[in-house]
């Protein structure tokens, strides 16, 4: 493995202190190279560890800054290694000139992740935890948190171990078999196999499944909006856009990075889907483009239709009919805008027209986006909408990609073990199937994962981490 | 004072890691509360100053963040009182959250700057220091880095409490004289007195001029472009821009404040004045904003005069007789651009003619701003019309406006003094125009600066900080 004692500027540009991390064997050494402690004698190469240590750091002649050094000593830090962290003014000059002294005195500028990589590396963590840690720093409500925080401790973690000694106990039992198989026995009990590998299908399955939820909690819940051009959606979205940064700006210090179209509403994630507008059309080209939105509607969780109240009857006649039939198993909201322009009286014969729509989860509001008029109330709708379940932190939801495939990988191959139990498959044939489902665990916890993989994983870490 | 214990986030948001500071009676107890050490006995209230302890901060039930918390204890920290600084995953959720935590704890969310007004207010540094902190974090260059470095180490109190001294031996001699007023002796020898006076007036006259130097590193030196509106002025603005961008992001992990049109050029900062278009009319309207535009050279110390090089013969002779009188004791550089459109021996019948142009500091440059032809040697021109001098950590430069403003009003003191001895003004005088002097010379050390101006001083720095 690498052995370059690496460094990182750990913090953001423009805060009040920055920070900048080094870990590796000359890490120590290094740094005591370019720090001059307040009180003599302070030496950092002698220094206990978890200590504080004030000083100065001279760039030859000139006084770069006045810093504090926190030590760390193998295997106590967060590498694993032996790791100091210089706390110093938060100024973009000063952390340059620092890292440069660090550059010239034998460190390396660390790669993005690479100091989780090496606590990965030295058995700190596994690779799912390790990747649970930059989920945790992009945490950004509640619900991430949790989610990152339930992987970083490593739920997820001991459950996949588990399932890999059930499915280690099965090959087991199976190449005793093969063992005596010229024999002609049968130590494994066929219906006892059959009964262990369900019982693992229901938990892959479980993990499988929760990735639409941790899905939604982590990349947001997505919401179809549809309608003709005219009926207000972006009013809408930004009605919604702005209430939310209202909220976000009352939070002193708090940054987010503006995603188009993203919207947080009572905690939960909403991603919104762009469409094209949608009209009862003869003309070819049109149509094209009304065929895109629908195969976007396939995305969608919940489908939020924004009809022009003053033209709502002959809008629900006219596509009621083409939009539904691709709105199967989602939640419909219709949400009928401009609805201050209306009567009581067009308000019930609209009442009256939805409720008479084929539809199993169908809700409607009146609504002006440009007056705000129930716009709070359509987000109660949305919220209502999303079912998501309370997760708390000791629940095992799989959020992260990579695993729901390596997942559903070895869903796929404890599927194969079942039907080969159907069919009397022979021993060694089974148990291929069970290394394989073994392998995909194996993968999420880092396992068997491969250096590319493992680099493409890290890369994504923001630097010095 | 008050003495509330109070927190912040330090660090920027977006980094890998992020900091809470707390300072305070109560801040080491508050941290406690919320903190749960991982080694059993850990308790921070039993921990020594200057050590790390690693543990965990729990919300409720729930795991908020591993943390590390950095322990120091009155009067040897930053602000001289009891303090924390938390260290956890730089993610904005955990960050608000740990700061709710301290608020429901007791602390207050701190004020921009008031740990360092803290500091100030503990005598930990004075107030000329205490400013130089926000210039420090602030400082993006070499240059500026020093200047608040300068500050910050001292210099500038050292000379600004050996001037009160020599003040103080002036009004003591004076006063002596006073006493024995009755007797009419003259204890104080005038002669004496007005050596000591020119001595002081030189001191802080040199402070005072000072700040043109301090005033160009911190706020980049004034250039004004003129010329033609299609003489390429905004395409030179840009290549000057993107070299620098270029240059700057290099150097992984730089971010900048995107200041318009202030251009770092070889350490050097440059703030270019916009203009409007200068050209010979009779246009009454026009010429306003030709007038507009020669008032904003007196802001200039370069003139930077593009001359489209197809046309520079006329230019030069219609517009020079008009130019040029605005430009005393100002540095001309004539940048003709587009000259890969014209001949070497259109070049020299220009070079002829500019050579002719009644002015001290000029220079002249053949470039084409869309080939980049020639724009370095442009930039070395900017560099070599700059005559800044070389500034070293330990020359006392004044750079801020609030320094300058009472070295001024001390000169005027000092000035008044020495009229005062002129005319042979009775001692009671003189001595009013002296403590004067002593006292706008306190305010920069803070002695005698009241709430409200404090308050001023530390609202302009950063939270955190």
């Amino acid at each position: 493995m690498n052995q370059d004692t690496i460094c990182a500027i750990a913090t953001a540009q423009g805060g009040a202190i920055g920070s900048i991390r080094v870990s590796g064997a000359d890490a120590i050494a290094i740094t005591n190279q370019i720090f001059t402690p307040v009180k003599v004698g302070k030496r950092l190469t002698d220094r206990k560890p978890y200590t504080l240590t004030f000083g100065r750091i001279y760039n030859g002649d000139e006084l770069l800054d006045e810093v504090l050094v926190s030590l760390f000593r193998a295997p106590h830090s967060y590498t694993g290694e032996d790791s100091t962290e210089i706390t110093c003014h938060g100024s973009a000059y000063i952390l340059q000139q620092v890292m440069q002294l660090l550059i010239r005195n034998g460190c390396r500028m660390a790669q993005p992740g690479e100091f989780t990589q090496r606590a990965f590396l030295n058995g700190k963590m596994d690779l799912s935890q390790a990747e649970a840690v930059a989920d945790l720093i992009a945490s950004s409500s509640a619900a991430t948190h949790r989610l990152a925080m339930s992987q970083m401790r490593g739920g997820f973690s001991k459950e996949l171990a588990n399932l890999r000694e059930q499915l280690l106990n099965f090959t087991s039992m199976i190449e005793l078999e093969l063992d005596f198989s010229e024999e002609d026995v049968e130590f494994a009990d066929r219906s006892a196999l059959r009964t262990l590998a369900d019982g693992i299908e229901k938990i892959i399955e479980r993990l499988v499944n929760s990735f639409n939820v941790g899905n939604a909690i982590k990349n947001g819940i997505p919401v179809a909006i549809i309608g003709e051009t005219n009926a207000g959606k972006s009013t809408l979205l930004n009605v919604l856009l702005n209430e939310e940064k209202a909220i976000v700006s009352d939070i002193h210090g708090t940054t987010r990075d503006v995603i188009e179209d993203t919207i947080n509403i009572g905690g939960i994630t909403f991603r919104f889907i762009d469409t094209a507008g949608i009209r009862d059309t003869n003309d070819t080209i049109e149509n094209l483009g009304i065929e895109r939105t629908f195969q976007k509607l396939d995305q969608a969780e919940i489908v939020l239709w924004m009809i022009d109240a003053t033209d709502a009857s002959s809008q629900i006649k006219q596509l009621s009919s083409k939009i539904l039939p691709h709105c199967k198993n989602k939640y419909v909201i219709l949400a009928f805008n401009k609805s201050d322009l209306i009567l009581e009286e067009q308000k019930e014969s609209i009442n009256s027209l939805v409720s008479h729509l084929a539809h199993n989860h169908i809700s409607s509001i009146f609504i002006s986006a440009k007056n705000r008029y129930n716009t709070e109330e359509l987000q109660q709708l949305l919220i209502s909408a999303t079912h998501l379940p309370t997760v708390t932190q000791n629940d095992v939801i799989v959020s992260n990609v990579r695993h729901y495939h390596a997942l559903s990988r070895a869903l796929d191959a404890i599927h194969r073990v079942q039907q080969g139990l159907d069919i009397n498959l022979s021993g060694d044939l089974l148990s291929q199937d069970i290394r394989d489902c073994i392998f995909h665990l194996s993968d999420i916890a880092g396992e068997v994962t491969n250096d590319m993989i493992l680099q493409n994983i890290f890369m994504k870490f923001c630097i010095g981490k």
